[in-house]
Protein backbone atom coordinates (compact mmCIF):
# COMPACT_ATOMS: atom_id res chain seq x y z
CA UNK A 1 0.00 0.00 0.00
CA UNK A 2 2.29 2.97 -0.92
CA UNK A 3 -0.81 5.09 -1.03
CA UNK A 4 -4.35 4.78 0.82
CA UNK A 5 -5.84 2.21 2.09
CA UNK A 6 -7.91 0.22 -0.77
CA UNK A 7 -10.81 -1.41 1.30
CA UNK A 8 -12.41 -4.31 -0.54
CA UNK A 9 -16.08 -3.83 0.82
CA UNK A 10 -17.94 -1.89 -2.03
CA UNK A 11 -20.77 -1.85 0.51
CA UNK A 12 -19.03 0.44 3.16
CA UNK A 13 -19.86 3.35 0.45
CA UNK A 14 -23.23 3.00 0.83
CA UNK A 15 -23.54 3.40 4.75
CA UNK A 16 -24.87 7.01 6.24
CA UNK A 17 -22.90 6.36 9.36
CA UNK A 18 -20.46 3.74 9.72
CA UNK A 19 -20.09 2.52 13.24
CA UNK A 20 -17.19 1.12 14.40
CA UNK A 21 -18.90 -0.31 17.39
CA UNK A 22 -15.92 -2.37 19.19
CA UNK A 23 -13.36 1.12 19.17
CA UNK A 24 -16.36 3.50 20.50
CA UNK A 25 -16.10 5.56 17.35
CA UNK A 26 -17.83 5.99 14.12
CA UNK A 27 -17.90 8.01 10.56
CA UNK A 28 -19.75 11.22 12.64
CA UNK A 29 -16.35 11.97 14.60
CA UNK A 30 -14.15 14.02 12.47
CA UNK A 31 -11.59 10.55 11.65
CA UNK A 32 -9.64 13.01 9.12
CA UNK A 33 -8.29 15.36 12.05
CA UNK A 34 -8.42 12.88 14.71
CA UNK A 35 -6.02 10.10 12.73
CA UNK A 36 -4.76 11.18 8.94
CA UNK A 37 -1.05 11.58 9.82
CA UNK A 38 -0.82 8.10 11.53
CA UNK A 39 2.23 6.31 9.72
CA UNK A 40 2.41 3.35 11.74
CA UNK A 41 0.18 1.13 13.96
CA UNK A 42 1.33 -0.66 16.54
CA UNK A 43 -0.77 -3.31 18.18
CA UNK A 44 -0.19 -5.96 21.01
CA UNK A 45 -2.52 -7.92 23.42
CA UNK A 46 -2.90 -5.96 26.92
CA UNK A 47 -4.39 -2.28 27.21
CA UNK A 48 -1.12 -1.31 30.01
CA UNK A 49 1.13 -2.76 27.46
CA UNK A 50 0.11 -0.39 24.98
CA UNK A 51 0.18 2.46 27.09
CA UNK A 52 3.83 1.53 27.84
CA UNK A 53 4.57 1.39 24.80
CA UNK A 54 2.82 5.06 23.81
CA UNK A 55 4.44 6.65 26.83
CA UNK A 56 7.87 4.88 25.34
CA UNK A 57 7.27 6.83 22.45
CA UNK A 58 6.33 9.71 23.68
CA UNK A 59 9.66 10.52 25.36
CA UNK A 60 11.63 9.10 21.56
CA UNK A 61 9.55 10.87 19.46
CA UNK A 62 9.53 14.23 21.92
CA UNK A 63 5.81 14.58 21.60
CA UNK A 64 4.22 17.02 24.72
CA UNK A 65 0.69 16.30 24.25
CA UNK A 66 -0.76 13.84 27.03
CA UNK A 67 -0.95 10.31 26.02
CA UNK A 68 -5.15 9.17 26.62
CA UNK A 69 -7.16 6.62 25.40
CA UNK A 70 -9.00 7.93 22.32
CA UNK A 71 -11.76 4.88 22.45
CA UNK A 72 -14.99 6.28 23.09
CA UNK A 73 -17.35 3.81 25.04
CA UNK A 74 -16.15 0.57 23.19
CA UNK A 75 -14.58 -0.90 26.19
CA UNK A 76 -13.33 -3.91 24.00
CA UNK A 77 -9.79 -2.29 22.98
CA UNK A 78 -7.51 1.09 23.85
CA UNK A 79 -5.99 3.12 21.12
CA UNK A 80 -3.44 6.04 22.03
CA UNK A 81 -1.91 8.27 19.59
CA UNK A 82 1.15 9.58 19.54
CA UNK A 83 1.50 11.84 16.50
CA UNK A 84 2.32 9.35 13.73
CA UNK A 85 2.00 6.33 15.73
CA UNK A 86 -1.18 4.83 16.93
CA UNK A 87 -0.47 2.33 19.42
CA UNK A 88 -3.39 -0.36 20.40
CA UNK A 89 -4.31 -3.14 22.15
CA UNK A 90 -6.10 -6.34 20.30
CA UNK A 91 -6.75 -8.44 23.56
CA UNK A 92 -6.18 -12.59 22.97
CA UNK A 93 -6.65 -14.92 19.54
CA UNK A 94 -7.14 -14.18 16.27
CA UNK A 95 -11.19 -13.60 16.80
CA UNK A 96 -10.20 -10.73 19.24
CA UNK A 97 -7.80 -9.22 16.85
CA UNK A 98 -9.66 -9.69 13.54
CA UNK A 99 -12.23 -7.15 15.50
CA UNK A 100 -9.27 -4.62 15.92
CA UNK A 101 -8.31 -5.23 12.11
CA UNK A 102 -11.54 -4.71 10.58
CA UNK A 103 -12.53 -1.56 12.22
CA UNK A 104 -9.02 -0.32 12.49
CA UNK A 105 -8.47 -0.58 8.64
CA UNK A 106 -11.94 1.30 7.68
CA UNK A 107 -10.70 4.31 10.13
CA UNK A 108 -7.49 4.90 8.34
CA UNK A 109 -9.29 4.67 5.25
CA UNK A 110 -11.97 7.23 6.51
CA UNK A 111 -8.91 9.20 7.81
CA UNK A 112 -7.26 9.23 4.67
CA UNK A 113 -4.27 7.68 6.60
CA UNK A 114 -0.99 7.00 3.36
CA UNK A 115 1.66 4.80 3.42
CA UNK A 116 0.57 3.09 6.86
CA UNK A 117 3.14 -0.03 8.75
CA UNK A 118 1.37 -2.01 10.71
CA UNK A 119 3.24 -4.24 13.44
CA UNK A 120 2.40 -6.57 16.12
CA UNK A 121 4.34 -6.64 19.52
CA UNK A 122 3.72 -9.19 21.21
CA UNK A 123 5.02 -12.24 23.80
CA UNK A 124 5.43 -15.89 22.68
CA UNK A 125 6.71 -19.16 23.74
CA UNK A 126 10.11 -20.02 21.88
CA UNK A 127 10.86 -22.91 20.03
CA UNK A 128 14.51 -24.10 20.86
CA UNK A 129 15.11 -20.25 21.51
CA UNK A 130 15.95 -18.66 25.14
CA UNK A 131 13.22 -16.77 27.15
CA UNK A 132 14.20 -12.90 25.96
CA UNK A 133 14.70 -13.45 22.47
CA UNK A 134 13.09 -10.86 20.00
CA UNK A 135 11.38 -12.99 17.03
CA UNK A 136 11.16 -11.05 13.68
CA UNK A 137 8.95 -13.17 12.06
CA UNK A 138 9.40 -13.87 8.26
CA UNK A 139 6.98 -16.58 7.61
CA UNK A 140 4.16 -17.97 9.82
CA UNK A 141 1.87 -21.04 9.83
CA UNK A 142 -1.32 -21.89 11.92
CA UNK A 143 -1.62 -24.99 14.31
CA UNK A 144 -2.03 -27.50 11.71
CA UNK A 145 1.22 -26.33 10.00
CA UNK A 146 -0.57 -24.37 7.18
CA UNK A 147 0.90 -21.27 5.60
CA UNK A 148 -3.10 -20.02 5.35
CA UNK A 149 -5.17 -18.32 7.54
CA UNK A 150 -8.61 -20.39 7.42
CA UNK A 151 -11.11 -17.47 7.54
CA UNK A 152 -15.56 -18.98 7.53
CA UNK A 153 -17.33 -17.14 5.30
CA UNK A 154 -20.52 -17.88 5.13
CA UNK A 155 -20.09 -21.23 6.01
CA UNK A 156 -17.68 -22.39 3.63
CA UNK A 157 -14.14 -22.40 4.61
CA UNK A 158 -11.56 -19.70 2.62
CA UNK A 159 -8.04 -19.99 3.04
CA UNK A 160 -5.79 -16.12 2.60
CA UNK A 161 -2.43 -16.26 2.22
CA UNK A 162 -0.18 -15.60 5.80
CA UNK A 163 2.61 -12.87 3.82
CA UNK A 164 4.60 -10.94 6.03
CA UNK A 165 7.08 -8.35 4.28
CA UNK A 166 10.44 -10.24 4.91
CA UNK A 167 12.22 -6.83 4.14
CA UNK A 168 10.52 -5.17 6.41
CA UNK A 169 11.27 -7.97 8.99
CA UNK A 170 14.94 -7.79 8.07
CA UNK A 171 15.36 -3.71 8.09
CA UNK A 172 13.90 -4.24 11.54
CA UNK A 173 16.31 -6.99 12.97
CA UNK A 174 19.56 -4.96 11.42
CA UNK A 175 18.53 -1.85 13.08
CA UNK A 176 17.59 -3.57 16.27
CA UNK A 177 20.78 -5.63 16.72
CA UNK A 178 22.53 -2.24 16.11
CA UNK A 179 20.86 -0.07 18.57
CA UNK A 180 20.38 -2.94 20.88
CA UNK A 181 23.61 -5.05 21.22
CA UNK A 182 22.76 -6.52 24.54
CA UNK A 183 18.97 -7.87 23.40
CA UNK A 184 19.11 -10.93 20.95
CA UNK A 185 17.10 -10.50 17.81
CA UNK A 186 16.60 -13.63 15.41
CA UNK A 187 14.43 -14.00 12.17
CA UNK A 188 12.35 -16.78 11.68
CA UNK A 189 8.73 -18.56 11.17
CA UNK A 190 6.27 -18.05 13.76
CA UNK A 191 3.51 -20.59 14.75
CA UNK A 192 0.15 -19.45 15.46
CA UNK A 193 -2.14 -21.46 17.63
CA UNK A 194 -5.97 -21.48 18.40
CA UNK A 195 -5.75 -21.65 22.46
CA UNK A 196 -3.05 -21.74 25.02
CA UNK A 197 -2.39 -25.34 26.30
CA UNK A 198 -3.82 -28.25 24.00
CA UNK A 199 -2.92 -26.44 20.57
CA UNK A 200 0.70 -25.77 21.99
CA UNK A 201 1.20 -29.16 23.47
CA UNK A 202 1.55 -27.84 26.97
CA UNK A 203 1.16 -30.20 29.62
CA UNK A 204 0.01 -28.16 32.15
CA UNK A 205 -3.86 -27.47 30.72
CA UNK A 206 -7.12 -28.71 32.15
CA UNK A 207 -6.67 -31.04 30.07
CA UNK A 208 -4.07 -33.18 28.91
CA UNK A 209 -4.43 -36.20 26.73
CA UNK A 210 -0.77 -36.63 25.21
CA UNK A 211 2.27 -37.40 26.88
CA UNK A 212 5.74 -35.54 27.39
CA UNK A 213 7.10 -37.60 24.55
CA UNK A 214 4.24 -36.51 22.12
CA UNK A 215 4.99 -32.87 23.04
CA UNK A 216 8.62 -32.53 22.08
CA UNK A 217 7.88 -34.55 19.18
CA UNK A 218 5.53 -31.79 18.07
CA UNK A 219 8.19 -29.13 19.42
CA UNK A 220 10.65 -30.75 17.01
CA UNK A 221 8.58 -30.85 13.91
CA UNK A 222 8.24 -26.66 14.22
CA UNK A 223 11.60 -26.33 14.92
CA UNK A 224 12.72 -28.33 11.97
CA UNK A 225 9.75 -26.57 9.94
CA UNK A 226 12.23 -23.14 10.87
CA UNK A 227 9.15 -21.81 13.79
CA UNK A 228 11.11 -20.19 16.73
CA UNK A 229 8.11 -18.74 18.22
CA UNK A 230 4.46 -19.49 19.08
CA UNK A 231 1.94 -16.72 20.23
CA UNK A 232 -1.88 -16.67 19.03
CA UNK A 233 -2.49 -14.19 16.74
CA UNK A 234 0.45 -14.08 13.56
CA UNK A 235 -1.85 -15.98 11.31
CA UNK A 236 -5.04 -13.23 11.15
CA UNK A 237 -2.70 -10.70 11.36
CA UNK A 238 -0.63 -11.69 8.42
CA UNK A 239 -3.51 -12.94 6.26
CA UNK A 240 -5.51 -9.67 6.93
CA UNK A 241 -2.62 -7.07 6.56
CA UNK A 242 -1.60 -9.15 3.56
CA UNK A 243 -5.37 -9.03 1.96
CA UNK A 244 -5.71 -5.05 2.88
CA UNK A 245 -2.23 -4.92 1.02
CA UNK A 246 -0.56 -3.16 4.40
CA UNK A 247 2.68 -4.22 4.89
CA UNK A 248 3.09 -5.63 8.09
CA UNK A 249 5.54 -7.17 10.57
CA UNK A 250 5.53 -9.29 14.23
CA UNK A 251 8.04 -8.64 16.78
CA UNK A 252 8.00 -10.63 19.55
CA UNK A 253 9.90 -12.24 22.52
CA UNK A 254 9.73 -15.20 23.78
CA UNK A 255 9.09 -15.94 27.26
CA UNK A 256 10.38 -19.27 28.12
CA UNK A 257 12.06 -21.98 26.05
CA UNK A 258 9.18 -24.32 25.44
CA UNK A 259 11.25 -27.15 24.86
CA UNK A 260 12.66 -26.97 28.33
CA UNK A 261 9.84 -26.13 30.09
CA UNK A 262 5.74 -25.12 29.81
CA UNK A 263 5.33 -22.85 32.88
CA UNK A 264 6.26 -19.55 33.66
CA UNK A 265 6.98 -19.37 37.20
CA UNK A 266 5.86 -15.23 38.77
CA UNK A 267 9.26 -13.62 38.31
CA UNK A 268 7.06 -10.49 37.36
CA UNK A 269 9.97 -8.14 37.46
CA UNK A 270 12.28 -10.08 34.54
CA UNK A 271 8.94 -10.57 32.47
CA UNK A 272 7.87 -6.85 32.77
CA UNK A 273 11.93 -6.09 31.18
CA UNK A 274 11.41 -8.81 28.67
CA UNK A 275 8.17 -7.82 27.32
CA UNK A 276 9.40 -4.43 26.96
CA UNK A 277 11.69 -5.56 24.36
CA UNK A 278 10.03 -5.58 21.48
CA UNK A 279 8.87 -1.85 22.45
CA UNK A 280 12.12 -1.00 22.38
CA UNK A 281 13.10 -2.58 18.86
CA UNK A 282 10.24 -1.30 17.40
CA UNK A 283 10.65 2.25 18.75
CA UNK A 284 14.13 2.38 17.80
CA UNK A 285 13.10 1.15 14.33
CA UNK A 286 10.33 3.52 13.95
CA UNK A 287 11.98 6.80 15.09
CA UNK A 288 14.89 6.12 12.89
CA UNK A 289 12.48 6.02 9.99
CA UNK A 290 10.38 8.88 10.97
CA UNK A 291 13.97 10.88 11.05
CA UNK A 292 14.83 9.66 8.08
CA UNK A 293 17.80 7.59 8.43
CA UNK B 1 -20.12 -32.67 38.07
CA UNK B 2 -22.20 -33.29 41.08
CA UNK B 3 -18.76 -33.58 42.94
CA UNK B 4 -15.68 -31.86 42.94
CA UNK B 5 -14.05 -30.49 39.58
CA UNK B 6 -12.12 -33.69 37.98
CA UNK B 7 -10.11 -32.12 35.39
CA UNK B 8 -8.58 -34.54 32.80
CA UNK B 9 -4.61 -33.84 33.19
CA UNK B 10 -2.59 -36.39 35.31
CA UNK B 11 -0.01 -34.20 34.62
CA UNK B 12 -0.78 -31.68 37.42
CA UNK B 13 -0.16 -33.97 39.77
CA UNK B 14 3.55 -33.88 38.99
CA UNK B 15 3.83 -29.83 39.28
CA UNK B 16 5.54 -28.39 42.71
CA UNK B 17 3.72 -24.82 41.60
CA UNK B 18 0.89 -24.47 39.49
CA UNK B 19 0.82 -20.88 37.73
CA UNK B 20 -2.67 -19.44 36.34
CA UNK B 21 -0.11 -17.25 34.41
CA UNK B 22 -3.25 -15.17 32.55
CA UNK B 23 -5.07 -15.02 36.38
CA UNK B 24 -1.96 -13.52 37.66
CA UNK B 25 -2.64 -16.48 40.64
CA UNK B 26 -0.47 -19.83 41.34
CA UNK B 27 -1.11 -22.63 44.18
CA UNK B 28 1.59 -20.88 46.11
CA UNK B 29 -1.69 -18.47 46.91
CA UNK B 30 -4.83 -20.66 49.64
CA UNK B 31 -6.57 -20.98 46.15
CA UNK B 32 -9.03 -23.35 49.05
CA UNK B 33 -9.16 -20.18 51.51
CA UNK B 34 -10.03 -18.05 48.90
CA UNK B 35 -12.60 -19.72 46.26
CA UNK B 36 -13.74 -22.85 48.10
CA UNK B 37 -17.05 -22.13 48.44
CA UNK B 38 -17.73 -21.01 45.09
CA UNK B 39 -20.96 -22.56 43.57
CA UNK B 40 -21.78 -20.22 39.83
CA UNK B 41 -18.79 -19.14 37.74
CA UNK B 42 -20.22 -16.49 35.60
CA UNK B 43 -18.37 -14.90 32.80
CA UNK B 44 -18.69 -12.61 30.19
CA UNK B 45 -16.79 -10.63 27.65
CA UNK B 46 -15.76 -6.87 29.46
CA UNK B 47 -14.38 -6.74 32.74
CA UNK B 48 -16.82 -3.58 32.77
CA UNK B 49 -20.20 -5.79 32.66
CA UNK B 50 -18.83 -8.44 34.75
CA UNK B 51 -18.03 -5.66 37.75
CA UNK B 52 -21.61 -4.58 37.19
CA UNK B 53 -23.14 -8.09 37.89
CA UNK B 54 -20.95 -8.31 40.79
CA UNK B 55 -22.37 -5.54 42.06
CA UNK B 56 -25.79 -6.58 40.93
CA UNK B 57 -25.34 -9.74 42.88
CA UNK B 58 -24.42 -7.95 46.29
CA UNK B 59 -27.21 -6.24 46.16
CA UNK B 60 -29.30 -9.66 45.18
CA UNK B 61 -27.38 -11.73 47.86
CA UNK B 62 -27.31 -8.98 50.67
CA UNK B 63 -23.35 -9.65 51.29
CA UNK B 64 -21.47 -6.68 52.53
CA UNK B 65 -17.67 -7.10 51.64
CA UNK B 66 -16.15 -4.64 48.95
CA UNK B 67 -16.05 -6.16 45.60
CA UNK B 68 -12.54 -6.19 44.16
CA UNK B 69 -10.68 -7.78 41.24
CA UNK B 70 -8.79 -10.86 42.50
CA UNK B 71 -6.48 -11.26 39.41
CA UNK B 72 -2.90 -10.61 39.76
CA UNK B 73 -0.82 -8.67 37.74
CA UNK B 74 -1.83 -11.02 34.76
CA UNK B 75 -3.77 -8.23 33.21
CA UNK B 76 -5.48 -10.25 30.78
CA UNK B 77 -8.33 -11.29 32.51
CA UNK B 78 -11.16 -9.54 35.62
CA UNK B 79 -12.17 -11.76 38.38
CA UNK B 80 -14.73 -11.04 41.33
CA UNK B 81 -16.39 -12.93 43.60
CA UNK B 82 -19.56 -12.39 45.74
CA UNK B 83 -19.95 -15.12 48.18
CA UNK B 84 -21.07 -18.56 46.20
CA UNK B 85 -20.45 -16.23 42.85
CA UNK B 86 -17.60 -15.62 40.55
CA UNK B 87 -17.41 -13.25 37.70
CA UNK B 88 -15.43 -13.16 34.92
CA UNK B 89 -13.88 -11.70 32.09
CA UNK B 90 -13.33 -13.51 29.38
CA UNK B 91 -12.59 -11.35 26.61
CA UNK B 92 -13.43 -11.79 22.72
CA UNK B 93 -13.62 -14.84 20.70
CA UNK B 94 -12.94 -18.87 21.45
CA UNK B 95 -9.01 -18.60 22.07
CA UNK B 96 -9.23 -15.61 24.48
CA UNK B 97 -12.42 -17.67 26.56
CA UNK B 98 -10.33 -21.24 26.58
CA UNK B 99 -7.44 -19.49 28.40
CA UNK B 100 -10.09 -18.16 30.81
CA UNK B 101 -11.42 -21.86 31.28
CA UNK B 102 -8.60 -23.74 31.49
CA UNK B 103 -7.49 -21.80 34.59
CA UNK B 104 -10.51 -21.33 35.94
CA UNK B 105 -10.96 -24.96 36.00
CA UNK B 106 -7.59 -25.94 37.36
CA UNK B 107 -8.86 -23.28 40.04
CA UNK B 108 -11.60 -24.29 40.94
CA UNK B 109 -10.34 -27.93 41.34
CA UNK B 110 -7.20 -26.59 43.79
CA UNK B 111 -9.79 -25.10 45.03
CA UNK B 112 -11.49 -27.85 46.24
CA UNK B 113 -14.97 -26.37 44.68
CA UNK B 114 -18.32 -28.97 44.47
CA UNK B 115 -21.27 -28.70 42.48
CA UNK B 116 -20.41 -25.92 40.25
CA UNK B 117 -22.29 -24.43 37.39
CA UNK B 118 -20.78 -22.10 34.61
CA UNK B 119 -23.01 -19.65 33.20
CA UNK B 120 -21.83 -17.21 29.84
CA UNK B 121 -23.70 -14.06 29.82
CA UNK B 122 -23.31 -12.26 26.69
CA UNK B 123 -24.24 -9.90 23.66
CA UNK B 124 -25.13 -11.73 20.42
CA UNK B 125 -26.64 -10.48 17.13
CA UNK B 126 -30.52 -12.18 16.70
CA UNK B 127 -31.57 -14.32 13.61
CA UNK B 128 -35.44 -13.10 12.94
CA UNK B 129 -35.20 -12.08 16.83
CA UNK B 130 -35.87 -8.25 17.78
CA UNK B 131 -33.21 -6.50 19.60
CA UNK B 132 -33.17 -6.90 23.28
CA UNK B 133 -34.10 -10.23 23.16
CA UNK B 134 -32.51 -13.19 25.86
CA UNK B 135 -31.62 -16.10 23.93
CA UNK B 136 -31.11 -19.15 26.39
CA UNK B 137 -29.09 -21.69 24.25
CA UNK B 138 -30.68 -25.18 23.74
CA UNK B 139 -27.49 -25.93 21.22
CA UNK B 140 -24.31 -24.81 19.51
CA UNK B 141 -23.76 -24.77 15.94
CA UNK B 142 -20.29 -23.50 14.59
CA UNK B 143 -20.00 -21.00 11.84
CA UNK B 144 -19.49 -24.32 9.32
CA UNK B 145 -22.48 -25.26 11.45
CA UNK B 146 -21.03 -28.38 13.00
CA UNK B 147 -22.42 -29.73 16.42
CA UNK B 148 -18.68 -29.55 17.75
CA UNK B 149 -15.94 -27.15 18.56
CA UNK B 150 -12.60 -28.31 16.39
CA UNK B 151 -9.53 -27.97 18.71
CA UNK B 152 -6.30 -28.64 17.04
CA UNK B 153 -4.10 -30.88 19.06
CA UNK B 154 -0.40 -31.09 18.49
CA UNK B 155 -1.46 -30.41 14.89
CA UNK B 156 -4.08 -32.48 14.22
CA UNK B 157 -7.93 -31.50 14.53
CA UNK B 158 -9.81 -33.35 17.55
CA UNK B 159 -13.60 -32.36 17.47
CA UNK B 160 -15.67 -32.23 21.12
CA UNK B 161 -19.95 -32.42 20.84
CA UNK B 162 -21.01 -28.87 21.96
CA UNK B 163 -23.07 -30.04 24.62
CA UNK B 164 -25.61 -27.26 26.83
CA UNK B 165 -27.85 -29.00 29.85
CA UNK B 166 -30.79 -28.09 28.34
CA UNK B 167 -32.96 -28.23 31.63
CA UNK B 168 -30.73 -25.88 33.12
CA UNK B 169 -31.69 -23.54 29.95
CA UNK B 170 -35.25 -24.86 30.37
CA UNK B 171 -34.70 -23.94 34.26
CA UNK B 172 -33.44 -20.26 33.54
CA UNK B 173 -36.07 -19.45 30.68
CA UNK B 174 -38.84 -20.68 32.88
CA UNK B 175 -37.51 -18.72 36.63
CA UNK B 176 -36.67 -15.41 34.19
CA UNK B 177 -40.22 -15.11 32.47
CA UNK B 178 -41.67 -15.55 36.05
CA UNK B 179 -39.68 -12.93 37.71
CA UNK B 180 -39.08 -10.42 34.72
CA UNK B 181 -42.75 -10.46 32.50
CA UNK B 182 -41.20 -7.22 30.77
CA UNK B 183 -37.76 -9.28 29.42
CA UNK B 184 -38.52 -11.15 26.08
CA UNK B 185 -36.78 -14.23 26.82
CA UNK B 186 -36.67 -17.53 24.57
CA UNK B 187 -34.83 -20.39 23.87
CA UNK B 188 -32.72 -21.31 20.86
CA UNK B 189 -29.46 -22.47 19.15
CA UNK B 190 -26.84 -20.72 19.19
CA UNK B 191 -24.21 -19.98 16.02
CA UNK B 192 -20.50 -19.10 17.12
CA UNK B 193 -18.35 -17.07 14.72
CA UNK B 194 -14.80 -16.70 14.47
CA UNK B 195 -14.67 -13.41 13.67
CA UNK B 196 -17.71 -10.48 14.01
CA UNK B 197 -17.93 -9.70 10.24
CA UNK B 198 -16.76 -11.89 7.59
CA UNK B 199 -18.30 -14.74 9.13
CA UNK B 200 -21.41 -13.53 10.14
CA UNK B 201 -22.62 -12.46 6.84
CA UNK B 202 -22.64 -8.38 7.72
CA UNK B 203 -21.80 -6.39 5.19
CA UNK B 204 -20.05 -3.57 7.00
CA UNK B 205 -16.59 -5.18 7.73
CA UNK B 206 -13.03 -3.64 5.75
CA UNK B 207 -13.40 -6.69 3.23
CA UNK B 208 -17.11 -8.02 1.54
CA UNK B 209 -16.76 -10.13 -1.34
CA UNK B 210 -20.46 -10.96 -1.29
CA UNK B 211 -23.72 -9.79 -1.74
CA UNK B 212 -27.02 -8.76 0.14
CA UNK B 213 -28.86 -11.66 -1.02
CA UNK B 214 -25.95 -14.25 -0.41
CA UNK B 215 -25.60 -12.84 2.96
CA UNK B 216 -29.27 -13.35 3.78
CA UNK B 217 -29.92 -17.20 2.13
CA UNK B 218 -26.81 -17.67 5.03
CA UNK B 219 -28.79 -16.23 7.55
CA UNK B 220 -32.17 -17.95 6.38
CA UNK B 221 -30.32 -21.37 6.61
CA UNK B 222 -29.23 -20.85 10.37
CA UNK B 223 -32.76 -19.51 11.07
CA UNK B 224 -33.94 -22.82 9.66
CA UNK B 225 -31.73 -24.74 11.69
CA UNK B 226 -33.38 -23.60 14.87
CA UNK B 227 -30.65 -20.62 15.15
CA UNK B 228 -31.89 -17.96 16.74
CA UNK B 229 -28.96 -15.92 17.91
CA UNK B 230 -25.17 -15.65 16.90
CA UNK B 231 -21.84 -14.56 19.06
CA UNK B 232 -17.95 -15.62 19.33
CA UNK B 233 -17.80 -17.84 22.34
CA UNK B 234 -20.73 -20.95 22.74
CA UNK B 235 -18.81 -23.70 21.06
CA UNK B 236 -15.83 -23.52 22.86
CA UNK B 237 -17.66 -22.91 26.09
CA UNK B 238 -20.30 -25.83 25.60
CA UNK B 239 -17.61 -28.12 24.50
CA UNK B 240 -14.87 -27.37 27.18
CA UNK B 241 -17.55 -27.46 29.59
CA UNK B 242 -18.86 -30.46 28.51
CA UNK B 243 -15.68 -32.29 28.42
CA UNK B 244 -14.72 -31.29 32.39
CA UNK B 245 -18.60 -32.48 32.99
CA UNK B 246 -19.32 -28.99 34.23
CA UNK B 247 -23.19 -28.13 33.76
CA UNK B 248 -23.18 -25.06 31.31
CA UNK B 249 -25.88 -22.45 30.56
CA UNK B 250 -25.94 -19.62 27.36
CA UNK B 251 -27.42 -17.14 28.47
CA UNK B 252 -27.42 -13.75 25.82
CA UNK B 253 -29.08 -10.54 24.46
CA UNK B 254 -29.79 -9.95 21.00
CA UNK B 255 -28.33 -6.58 20.19
CA UNK B 256 -30.49 -6.06 16.53
CA UNK B 257 -31.80 -8.68 14.02
CA UNK B 258 -29.73 -9.41 11.72
CA UNK B 259 -32.26 -9.74 9.20
CA UNK B 260 -32.67 -6.27 9.23
CA UNK B 261 -29.28 -4.67 9.53
CA UNK B 262 -25.79 -5.18 10.20
CA UNK B 263 -25.44 -2.00 12.31
CA UNK B 264 -25.73 -0.70 15.93
CA UNK B 265 -26.75 2.30 16.14
CA UNK B 266 -24.86 4.64 18.86
CA UNK B 267 -27.52 4.61 21.36
CA UNK B 268 -25.71 3.92 24.52
CA UNK B 269 -28.39 4.24 26.84
CA UNK B 270 -30.54 1.67 25.53
CA UNK B 271 -27.48 -0.60 24.79
CA UNK B 272 -26.53 -0.85 28.70
CA UNK B 273 -30.47 -1.35 29.13
CA UNK B 274 -29.96 -4.59 26.74
CA UNK B 275 -26.96 -5.84 28.06
CA UNK B 276 -28.06 -5.85 31.62
CA UNK B 277 -30.92 -8.02 30.55
CA UNK B 278 -28.90 -11.38 31.06
CA UNK B 279 -27.19 -9.96 34.28
CA UNK B 280 -30.33 -9.48 35.74
CA UNK B 281 -32.11 -12.90 34.17
CA UNK B 282 -29.06 -15.18 35.74
CA UNK B 283 -28.98 -12.75 38.71
CA UNK B 284 -32.28 -14.04 39.59
CA UNK B 285 -32.15 -17.56 38.64
CA UNK B 286 -28.48 -17.87 40.97
CA UNK B 287 -30.26 -15.75 44.03
CA UNK B 288 -33.69 -18.14 43.89
CA UNK B 289 -31.54 -21.32 44.02
CA UNK B 290 -29.36 -20.07 46.63
CA UNK B 291 -32.91 -19.44 48.67
CA UNK B 292 -33.85 -22.88 47.86
CA UNK B 293 -36.87 -22.22 45.93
Amino acid sequence: MADGVELQNPHLDYLETDYLYHLGLSTKDDLEKLFSDVRFVCMGGTSQRMLRFAEHMKRLLNVNHKVQDLTGHGSRFSIFKIGPVLSASHGMGCPSFSILLHELLKLLKYAKCRNITMIRLGTSGGVGVAGGTVVVSTGVVDDLLRENHHFHILGEVVARPCTLDEKLAETITTHGLEMFPDIPIINGKTMCATDFYESQGRLDGAFCHYDYSRKIQFLQKLQALGVRNIEMEASLFAAMCAHARVPAALVCVTMLNRLESDQMPGDEKLHLQWQDRPLKVVGGYISKVLRGN
